[in-house]
């Protein structure tokens, strides 16, 4: 059910007509109330998408009452015109659910550089508008996957009586693939735009932000927040954001074990750090490094990639005395061999690494994908 | 010639019996005088093998009078007992060439972790001993290779009467695939050790620093410049300078040319910059773009994997007036649609990317390779 799991929403999924494939391509999620309230968070990318700037905008106010979707175009790189067109999708959204132009969300995905075929995109709203329904999460899920070959959602329903639930599309992270990743999360439970947004932001800091499939960020990445108010309860702020980070992580695993040609979901783990700081920097620089990710999809338990790639890395530790572990298995240990390599297992999809970097007590995990030939083909094939 | 091509340099390269495949293994350049200048630059990699440590010390002194290189084995991650080695190895060449342990460099490469089989280190030591000789440079050259397929070499003849001549091996840059590199330059121009390493900062800045195959960076890489004032000659030193940074430069492409599984030799070109350091961060953020790498592959022009690289940049510009130009072809100008991508053609190897921010007047160039189904077999296969 996913954006619609929370009571206060309706969805729909529907075919406008943008894609050529004629597969599903806009979505709608519309708040019913009583509350509008909403947060987001947006890539910081410099080129940012038409949509991205006219969002931005409009959850100024903290308040959001729908979100229109759409796959096959990006509307990215395409100027003012580009931005006229996603002002035009918002005041049709606004006409036809009945809100304010300003409260209507945009998000789009697909090619860069290419003008939305906007017959289709009013189309789209208007099919949406009447289709919309309790039950329209899955549909609205469906119709904004591109290279995705799954539907993505998360549902979370606290014993205190209120409900996240959240529906994601992307081959990665928050600062992803090209493949943008778009976000919806919905609540009924009742909060302020500034609980919604602490808690956003905590809950992506721990989940998408360290989320790296391949190291590039997208024109278009956009995690909203909406909250209807409908379950009349005002949940404890720390439930509410431990239950939102489950949730968006479920959605960030959801998201890797489908992205672009992967063959292995890989968690780079390093512990012992001076700060999480540095924990997170070793582990990005891990996680980004292709000959270690070329590795891992060669079932290499190559302990020389991952210490090489920590070594770039300006933070406090003394590479002789460092740990690293596959799966358990430390086959290097104080900065000497340990463990022989043979007794790794890397043959399953799921592969931990471990770094410890005995410099202190702070830790941090990036998870991320192999480098395979499947990245390369779909990457080379799929202008995008 | 390359090594000896200069006047007061004899060379060797030899089976020593480090590599299994029987290949030749073992390189020996040796400095006949009169004068034993020499400049070093080195990884900066924290996990830095032994055979670095040791020539970093070596050199402290501005003065080398041969350098040992081995293939088979980087002596790195090896602890005590591999630096223990890489000063024994010093010790012999010190012995058999009649020099101070301390004026012997050591560079290694191959794979990491493993000790050297040290019987065989110096059987190589003794036989390049004997076989060292004006003629020995592209023995030399031979003797250092790993998985490349070719030997590269450069010689630059001033008409001023001095020479230099330079061998290297690897798949990369200064910055460079786990697949070392190694240069040794000598020349017979008299020139001090200060000189030297002026001359060999400008020169590596200029090329082997922006040359990046594939964003990582080695544990072992080594740039010796030595110089034995044969030729009786104090060179101008712009003059000199300039013609280093050309046998770096020819060097470098040369490594690029032979990237592991590349098929597009890539100069990303930033133009218009507000300072060079913009440049060249936006360069190299579009040259580590594994979207823009792969796009590349298929001989797709993708300006928006360009911008969208570009974007990730803390650098001044607007992103609403930049032009990407693909082989001359402006697909994207002033921040709209430019030429059609048709009209470019990506099909030949070298291929240039141009990104004009319309910022400034600085400009600066990296120099990268595609990202390919080869290049993901070889590092899925090869252990390093």
């Amino acid at each position: 059910m996913s954006v619609t799991a929370a009571k206060g929403f309706t969805a729909a999924g529907v075919v406008a007509g943008i894609k050529a494939s004629g597969k599903a391509d806009l979505a709608l999620v519309v708040n019913t109330g009583p509350r509008a309230h909403a947060a987001g968070v947006f890539t910081s990318n410099k080129f940012t998408a038409a949509p991205v700037v006219w969002s931005k905008k409009a959850l100024a106010d903290g308040r959001l009452a729908a979100v229109v979707l759409n796959s096959g175009g990006a509307n990215a790189c395409t100027g003012g015109a580009g931005y006229a067109d996603t002002v035009q999708t918002a005041e049709w959204v606004g006409a036809e659910v009945g809100c304010d132009t300003t409260d209507v969300a945009v998000c789009s995905t697909g090619l860069i550089g290419v003008r939305l075929p906007m017959d289709a995109v009013l189309n789209g709203i208007q099919l949406a508008a009447q289709d919309q329904s309790t039950a329209g999460g899955p549909a609205a899920a469906e119709a904004i996957m591109t290279t995705d070959t799954v539907a993505k959602e998360s549902i979370h329903t606290s014993p205190a009586g209120w409900t996240i639930g959240g529906m994601a599309k992307g081959a990665g992270m928050l600062a992803p693939a090209l493949a943008t990743m778009l976000v919806v999360i919905t609540t009924d439970a009742d909060l302020t735009s500034a609980g919604l947004d602490a808690a956003l932001r905590t809950a992506t800091e721990a989940t998408f932000d360290r989320t790296d499939s391949d190291g590039c960020m997208s024109t278009n990445d956009t995690v909203l927040l909406l909250a209807s108010g409908a379950a009349k309860i005002q949940p404890d702020i720390d439930q509410f954001t431990e239950a939102l980070t489950g949730v968006c992580a479920d959605l960030a695993k959801q998201l890797l074990a489908d992205a672009e040609g992967s063959a292995h979901d890989i968690e780079v783990n390093v512990v012992g750090a001076a700060t999480e700081a540095d924990a997170l920097a070793v582990a990005r620089a891990i996680a980004r490094s292709n000959l270690f990710k070329c590795a891992i999809f060669g079932n290499d338990p190559n302990w020389g990639r991952v210490l090489a790639s920590a070594g770039t890395v300006d933070a406090a530790f003394d590479p002789e005395h460092v740990d690293v572990a596959f799966n358990g298995v430390t086959v290097f240990e104080d900065g000497q061999l340990g463990i022989d390599r043979s007794a790794v297992d890397l043959s399953a999809r799921q592969v931990l690494v471990e770094l410890n970097l005995h410099a202190g007590q702070a830790a941090a995990s990036i998870w991320t994908n192999d480098l395979t030939y499947d990245y390369v083909k779909e990457n080379a094939e799929y202008s995008s």
